[in-house]
């Protein structure tokens, strides 16, 4: 059995920008030769989050957003803008109900998700950013 | 240490039905023979979800399809139903939300959870669905 | 590679008691000597939760429980408190909104989160609790 430790690196818009990383996991998948395991894939940072959807514009565009608007609407205030001066309560409130990490298992090298099922990173953070996510793959050879 | 990948088969009535899967898994474990480790739970496709409740009635058909209704109701319009001229944007939506993976350890060959938790397979889906969900089981013999 | 089982042990207040746990969870892998992988975290019953957040004053003290109590409210009836004549429904669907388990990977020995970034376990039952939460750290030597 092997474990091995990299990173994925994207540049976001934020505001809760959906953003696919399946084609990424597998290759990383790919590159480690492994056959049967997993893909434990885990934020770094407190403003996004990771889960699964099916990675269509409804959803994506308008959907998921409007929900999480609900939830924890963007534009008013926070007691976390005040202790900081900031403008993202918002981006942290998504990003703690969501979760910020997944595990995805995989068989004969393929990750075992449904044909509609994309695995999505969502920067929720009111401006830009440079971002790293944790990918291990961890499994066996045959 | 050992890992293997099963899969337990479902039939569900959709609409939000809540399956207790924890024998399932309990009988998967015991089926490996394997004394210390975890279990992951992960869902194919993008309209059901995984957690743990305590399972008795009032929770399961009741307060907890509530909540989940009062966040993403059915039979209202979502831009995913226009996509695809489809009915099932409030199942998307809380399978997005509530995650579809699940990390479960064990010990001495038995689940680590409380007397009233449970694991749950949740199918948020419009209509009944046979179901395909991943189990892989890690650990070590003694 | 090596696979251990240990429990953090916490004395509770209850009602959405958010505790920052990074600490007792980095000394735990410490503690195993492995220099690369992941630590499994994993809550014992049905009314508490795990996810991670900037452990500041404003977001713990007031922006994350108002969100909470605008999903799930305290004081108010559920089906569940009829079951068992019981007070904590709140409590309950809080838990399984949120999930009870999470992975963060470490390299060099180090859990890989960011600055700001804590994990946090948090009590929801409606009073104090002694809990125990099951963590397992995965992982190889060097």
């Amino acid at each position: 059995m092997e474990l091995t430790t990299t990173f994925i690196e994207l540049q976001t818009k934020g505001h809760t920008d959906i953003i696919d990383i399946s084609d990424d996991l597998q290759k990383i998948v790919n590159g480690s030769g492994l056959r049967e395991g997993n893909v434990t894939i885990s934020v770094i940072g407190s403003t996004s989050g990771l889960t699964t959807i099916e990675y269509e514009p409804g959803l994506v565009n308008t959907d998921f957003p409007e929900l999480l608007n609900k939830l924890a609407p963007y534009g008013i205030p926070y007691s976390h803008d005040n202790t900081w001066g900031d403008d993202n309560g918002a981006a942290h409130l998504r990003a703690s109900l969501l979760g910020g990490s997944i595990v995805v298992p995989f068989l004969n090298g393929k990750l075992i998700l449904g044909t509609w099922q994309q695995v999505i990173y969502i920067d929720f953070d009111t401006r830009p950013r440079s971002r790293k996510i944790t990918v291990q793959v961890f499994g066996k050879y045959f």
